[in-house]
C-alpha cells in the first residue's frame, strides 16, 4: 500500500508539472507542505520527490528545495555551432565559465586530431555552459598553441571562443564531423552539471577547421542528457 | 590493499584489451585462470572483471564466459540512414528482428508527427538490430495505414522496412530531422538490448517524409550507448 501511496504522489505532481500548475524553474512545496496535502508521513514524499528526480522532472539543490527541472534546451548540431546563438534563439539567457586555460604538451591523441607532432604546444580550455543560469554543458578544447600563441589572452578577454578566435585572425571556421556517445557521469562531471552521479549524458567530439580544412580546435562537450536534446537538421 | 589489488588487475587487463592481446569478441580466460594468473582469490577477480564490465570494456554472457565488448559500430546520422548499408560498409554483418507489428488507432503525439487525425490507424513496428550478432538498437517506429495498408505483409515478407516500402511504391523517402536525447536503460530495454539497466542509452526521435515531404515513418531508437558511435558528417 505504501508503494501505491508514494506512486500516486508522484503521479499527482508529474500532471501538474505537465499541466503547467509549476512551471520549469519553480520551487516545489516543501516536504511538510506535501506530507500536509496529501495525509502521509515525509518518508512517503520523500520517495515520490526521488522518482521524479529519477526521470528528471525534478532536482533538489541543497538547502533551498525542490526545483522543476528545465525542459531539454534544444541544440541544433549544426554547421556552425555557435553556442550563444543557438540558446537566444531558443529564448534561453546563455552564459559560459571558463575554469582552465592551460598551455603544454599535447599528448598523442591531441596531436593526431589536430594534425601536430606529440608535445608540440597545445592550448587546453575548460569550462560550463549554462542556459537561464543552470549547467548544460562541461567543455574541454585543445588548440594548436603554436598557431594560436595569444588564444589564453584573448579569452581572458572576451570569454568567448568564437570572439576570441575573431579576435585572432580566424573569423570563419566550420565544423567536420561530430561524434556523439551516451555516457554516466562519473562524480567529478557530475558536480560540474550538478546532476546526480550515474546520470546520462551526451558526449560529442567533434573538429572545426578553418577554410583550408585546417584543424584549428578538438573539442569534447559533455551535456545534461535530461536537459539538453541535440537536433540534426534535414541533411541535403 | 584489496582495493589496490582489483584495480590493479583491471588495469592490467584494460591495457592488454587496449593493446590487443584480447580483441573484440575474444572470450577473456576463466575466473580460475585468472585467479591462479594473478594470485589471488576469485573475489578480487570478480571485482576487477565487474570494473571493466562497468567501463563497457567486457561484457558477460550467462554460462559462457566473458568477452570483450565489439569496439563501437560508427551510425552515420546521414540523410538517408539505411541500417544494413551503414554496417555493411563499416565491415559488420548487420541483422534485423522485428518482434511486434500492429495495427491500431494513433494516439495523439503519433497523430501529430505523421499529420493525421487522432484516431485515425497506424502500424506499429518493433524489434531490435544486431550487429555481428549482438544487438545495437531497438526500434519502434509508426507509419500511417491508410496510405500503406499492406505493410504489414510486406514487412513479414522482407524482413526490412525500406525494402516493404519500396515493395508499396515507395522507393525514395528522407529524414527530415533528428532529435538525439541521452537516457538510461530500464529493464524491459536492458533485456531488449542486452545491456545492464541503467546503462547509457541514445535515443534518437525521427521522421521520415516521402518526396513531397509527406510524413511516412515517425521512428524512435534507443541505442547501446557503450556499442554505438553517432556519427553526423560536415554539414553544408
Amino acid at each position: 500500500m505504501k508503494d501505491a501511496l508514494w506512486a500516486a504522489i508522484a503521479a499527482t505532481l508529474r500532471a501538474e508539472i505537465a499541466a503547467g500548475h509549476y512551471r520549469p524553474g519553480d520551487r516545489l512545496p516543501t516536504e511538510a507542505a506535501l506530507s500536509a496535502r496529501f495525509g502521509v508521513n515525509r518518508h512517503t514524499v520523500r520517495h515520490a520527490l526521488s522518482a521524479l528526480a529519477e526521470a528528471g522532472l525534478v532536482h533538489s539543490r541543497r538547502g533551498s528545495g525542490v526545483f522543476v527541472a528545465q525542459r531539454p534546451t534544444d541544440y541544433p548540431l549544426g554547421r556552425r555551432v555557435r553556442f550563444h546563438e543557438n540558446l537566444l534563439a531558443a529564448g534561453h539567457t546563455p552564459s559560459r565559465r571558463i575554469s582552465r586555460i592551460e598551455t603544454r604538451p599535447g599528448d598523442a591523441e591531441e596531436a593526431r586530431a589536430l594534425r601536430l607532432r606529440a608535445g608540440d604546444p597545445v592550448h587546453v580550455v575548460e569550462g560550463v555552459s549554462l542556459s537561464d543560469d543552470q549547467p548544460i554543458a562541461a567543455f574541454r578544447s585543445v588548440f594548436p598553441a603554436a598557431r594560436f600563441p595569444d588564444l589564453p589572452g584573448a579569452l581572458r578577454e572576451t570569454q568567448s571562443i568564437t570572439r576570441a578566435l575573431a579576435a585572432l585572425g580566424l573569423a570563419d571556421y566550420t565544423r567536420s564531423e561530430t561524434r556523439i556517445t551516451a555516457q554516466l557521469a562519473d562524480p567529478v562531471l557530475a558536480l560540474a552539471l550538478t546532476v546526480r552521479p550515474g546520470a546520462p549524458v551526451l558526449r560529442t567530439v567533434a573538429l572545426n577547421v578553418d577554410p583550408k580544412g585546417l584543424p584549428v580546435e578538438h573539442g569534447q562537450t559533455w551535456f545534461a542528457g535530461e536537459r539538453v536534446t541535440l537536433t540534426v537538421a534535414d541533411q541535403a
